[in-house]
């Protein structure tokens, strides 16, 4: 009778955990669940949650359209969930990703790691990982929404004397077509209050790397207005940097939502779509040329393509010497990304 | 008298070479006229004509539009000539370009020479060089004329005892959106052609080094159909090989200008628009993530960004999870850019 109570629990748990998410999880929920205290469990359930939180939040201001979700497995060990609607009222391209993946590092892989400093010490040349994020791009229609990045992920490496390295990384920013300032501000002081929780010297920290990160140095300006960005982040222990991922994961949804809701249903010219198509268009340079995200996927053996590129926005413009007017609202935000501005102090 | 004769010829022969010409030659006429018997001064003048006699026959077939036409400097030494036609009745956007430029090699180009088996001895770490080329490329704005590009280069490097080594590049491939195998062939047959007045072997090894340059590893498809493609060529002789560019770059408007002729004014659908979109989605992700010359260009340093990207289309497209349905003509071209024919035999 106790065991039958119990199935009947563990059914229930089941039902609600899929309720929750996309999907299933890549792991399995009684994986997940009898690996409850590990860091690499929790932080499973949160990029789950992340990206259902994020999706139905997005799904909510864009009624016609829904989420395609792909499961996708990958032989060398893992998978993922991807979630993507396209094409819809409000958003031209919305995609939110979770992947879990497993397996040994490649030869390339562990060479760029390396060369970040990492050590890195194989047994026979060979390094278990496992790698999990949650990652997320929003183009919307309206040239006065503003694009979205989002990724949260963390990583282990096996070395040889069996010790693991471990690590998070991750980040929020904004792109804008045309600059709010009120936007920029909401958008940087919900970051500042996620990280302030933690450690009062991390905005400032991770905001700075943000605008060194999103460089597009051949233009020699930012991809957009920053937010936050960091990576390798080990310290000061494993449980306090999952609190601090935990709490920036949960601002995505309050630094961008509100600004979808304020400005989806403002009206715009030609121009302004035309301005908008041609900031996409360095958003494509930025992430096929420097986008590191991009690139180490790119690279994975069994890696999903489509899932990779589906920060890539719907359409995008390339004009040959396009250069916005003096003191246009199109040289306003070249301007800011030129030189990132403080939003918050 | 005779000093006064001597300069009126020469002011003659000035202004025929600028009506020849679409700017003045970065190295001025009167030092190419001195250094005449140089094959350096005869490759400018090649690619000089070569520009020119694509320029004008394409703003022949497209009357309304009118090329731009850029002479820029470079402060570490030449310049170059940028000829751009956008948004046309029949181009979207075409670019020809000339560049001829020295100073001393970065250590980054360095690297990757070296990197391709290249020796290079530096005199206290500094390698003069000298590179010039024409590069191309054509976005038709109809889906049923394909996109075309050619490059011809020639490179000098002075080693630390003052040799120099030299070489050349080039090719000229064709990318189209939907297959036409009368164009491929005719493309081919003209390429072959020009190939085959030079040594019978040229075509197959250089078609075959084409397909394998222009691939897009994380699709498994190559950008286009082909054509040639060279790089490092030294031998028999300075002499020969520069005989068998000139055939090369003399074959670019026959190659392409009648395929551009015969298809300007095919009707075409939306369905068709779209798919040439997206095809250009994935000339942008070859460009940015694998082309050699685009990443040489941007890491050099004083180079000019909006020479290097006239290379990106006016428009382009990515839509997550396209699959063309089995035995369509989009699923006909996939297969060709999956496995390379041979146009001619």
């Amino acid at each position: 009778r106790q065991a039958a109570l119990a199935a009947a629990r563990e059914d229930e748990e089941e039902k609600e955990l899929r309720q929750r998410f996309m999907a299933p999880p890549v792991s399995g929920l009684r994986e997940l669940r009898r690996r409850r205290r590990e860091v690499r469990s929790r932080m499973e359930l949160l990029i789950m949650e992340t990206q259902a939180e994020m999706c139905r939040a997005l799904a909510a201001l864009d009624p016609g359209a829904s989420f395609s979700v792909d499961s996708w497995e990958r032989k060398e060990g893992g998978g993922g969930i991807s979630c993507v609607l396209q094409d819809g009222e409000v958003f031209e391209k919305a995609g939110v990703n979770v992947s879990v993946v497993s397996g040994l590092l490649s030869e390339e892989a562990a060479r760029q790691m390396r060369s970040r400093g990492k050590s890195l010490k194989a047994k026979d040349g060979k390094l278990p990982f496992c790698a999990m994020g949650v990652s997320s791009v929003i183009h919307p229609k309206n040239p006065h929404v503003p694009t979205m990045h989002f990724n949260y992920r963390y990583f282990e490496i096996e070395e040889a004397d069996g010790t693991i390295q471990w690590w998070f990384g991750g980040g929020t920013d904004l792109t804008p077509t045309y600059l709010n300032e009120e936007d920029a501000v909401h958008f940087h002081k919900t970051l500042k209050e996620a990280c302030d929780k933690h450690d009062l010297k991390l905005y400032p920290k991770y905001k700075k790397w943000c605008d060194d990160y999103f460089y597009i140095k051949h233009r020699g300006e930012r991809r957009g207005i920053g937010g936050i960005f960091f990576d390798d982040m080990d310290s000061p222990s494993k449980e306090e940097v999952f609190q601090f991922v935990k709490s920036c994961a949960k601002a995505v949804v309050p630094c961008y939502i509100p600004i979808v809701k304020k400005h989806c249903h403002d009206s715009f010219t030609p121009e302004e779509k035309l301005w908008q198509q041609l900031r996409r268009g360095r958003y494509v340079e930025f992430n096929l040329l420097y986008d590191r995200g991009t690139k180490f996927g790119l690279l994975t053996p069994g890696s999903r393509v489509e899932s990779i590129l589906m920060s890539l926005p719907l359409t995008a413009r390339w004009e040959y010497m396009h250069n916005p007017p003096e003191s246009s609202k199109e040289a306003e935000i070249l301007e800011v990304l030129r030189n990132p501005k403080d939003w918050v102090h």
